[in-house]
């Protein structure tokens, strides 16, 4: 997208994983799966860490654990674009599960498509850590921003 | 749809959660939030216990919390309707959040509108419990069925 | 949906049809194949008559021309709600295709699952006119309403 | 995706165009608005000339316009990945519109991001020709593809 590489982030991702792990301690308190690994401008890499307390039946990732991961990454990208002012809100998430998940950790690259005054869209790529060019899934999501305070 | 009231359901309420309980021990285990209330033909009915440990800042019951209820309620329905025959996997799912949910239950009315071979899709209406005339989120699904064994 | 059996449309559905002749000629002028048949409070119902110039290969009605019907009879369901005040945009569209539809006209149920000052979400239900116990395609819909003048 | 830039496409632009006009001449007819600039494994990328007569209220281009630009701009990488021996079925399709177009084309690049036997996945952005870093759309799809005959 235009600015993707020229703007800087808001946050580190020191500082994201700070404000994270202080807000949300139930995802991203300790012994936590999901991690920042990277924010750019309308932009974040996440991991999450495989553990076998999150298969179900057939070995697989759980779904939620995917969704979970795709609506955190744009979450963070948005916090990265705009800093840490405002609270927004999902109102839309569409996700495709593409093929079995690998038991390994899963890393989502997530864009932000549109990052508006009051509107975000983005969409999400995940894959198998090491097995990038064949997505395991590909989520879009909408957030509301609420007017700064 | 066609014949929810007329055709019966493949299994009870009762052994719907204990086959959940056995195969989604993460899930419907010990001091789960998750609950089966009612099965029919191509229909569920979910509870989802309220608990503050779900709570995104705010005191909003999470996102991720709403996205599993749709879901394992759909994958309910079409056990409901086929029997625990087969593992249906989930390719698609799509939800709308439309307004901050109550610190109270969450119910979810889960009804398939395509029970295919191969394919089964439904939708999902979900509110804070007492509060039925306005949801508090909205979902639709698409689950691959394997091919019987 | 809560009020929706005791409050009254804001626009008879002959009011609806002039408008939309007027507002939207290419969609709904004359020999046009969409037709509102009933209005309500966060409610439409929509016809699409059959015609062979819709066949896509296969003899099926085009995905196309059923997107149309769902986006259509939402925007209609909101204008039947709040009046002819406000130029309301569709923001997001999900729709699952669910059978081939018969050579026959499409009908289409659309209900408001909310109804916000900002925010209007509803789904539709289409099936082949005469075989409403299997629907050929559900959609759902997100219409961000402008604020009145 | 994996092999996009190694792996040739199944047919040129040209056959492409032929097989299209031959096949839905309702949309790739004389006249058309709808036409395929670049086919590769896995990708298309399509335009859609600006026409008056898509206009909605308040000079937009039409929702269903971008719609069947997204949805048939899929069909085409299909095609393109595995040549015109199937006939691919759309079984789900989710737009979101992020920016009202300009009064100019609509370029749409089509990327698949799963391309199995019997299900492709893929994903669009749509944008008003020349403003490439704002998108006015983006889409994801589901094809059903059929066993070969």
């Amino acid at each position: 997208m235009s600015d993707a590489q020229t703007t800087s982030p808001k946050m580190t991702t020191e500082a994201m994983e700070a404000f994270l792990e202080r807000e949300f301690p139930q995802v991203f308190g300790a012994g936590k799966l999901y991690h920042v690994e990277a924010v750019g401008h309308r932009f974040a890499r996440m991991r999450c860490r495989y553990d076998a307390r999150q298969l179900r039946p057939g070995g697989t990732i759980s779904g939620p654990t995917m969704m979970t991961l795709a609506d955190t990454g744009l979450y963070v990208a948005i916090l990265a674009s705009i800093g840490p002012v405002a609270l927004a809100v999902t109102t839309n998430l569409n996700i495709n599960f593409l093929k079995k998940p690998a038991q390994r950790d899963l890393i989502a690259e997530c864009r932000l498509v549109k990052l508006g005054k009051r509107l975000a869209v983005g969409e999400v790529s995940i894959w198998s850590d090491g097995e990038a060019d064949e997505l395991v899934a590909h989520a879009t999501g909408t957030y509301s921003i609420p007017p700064e305070r």
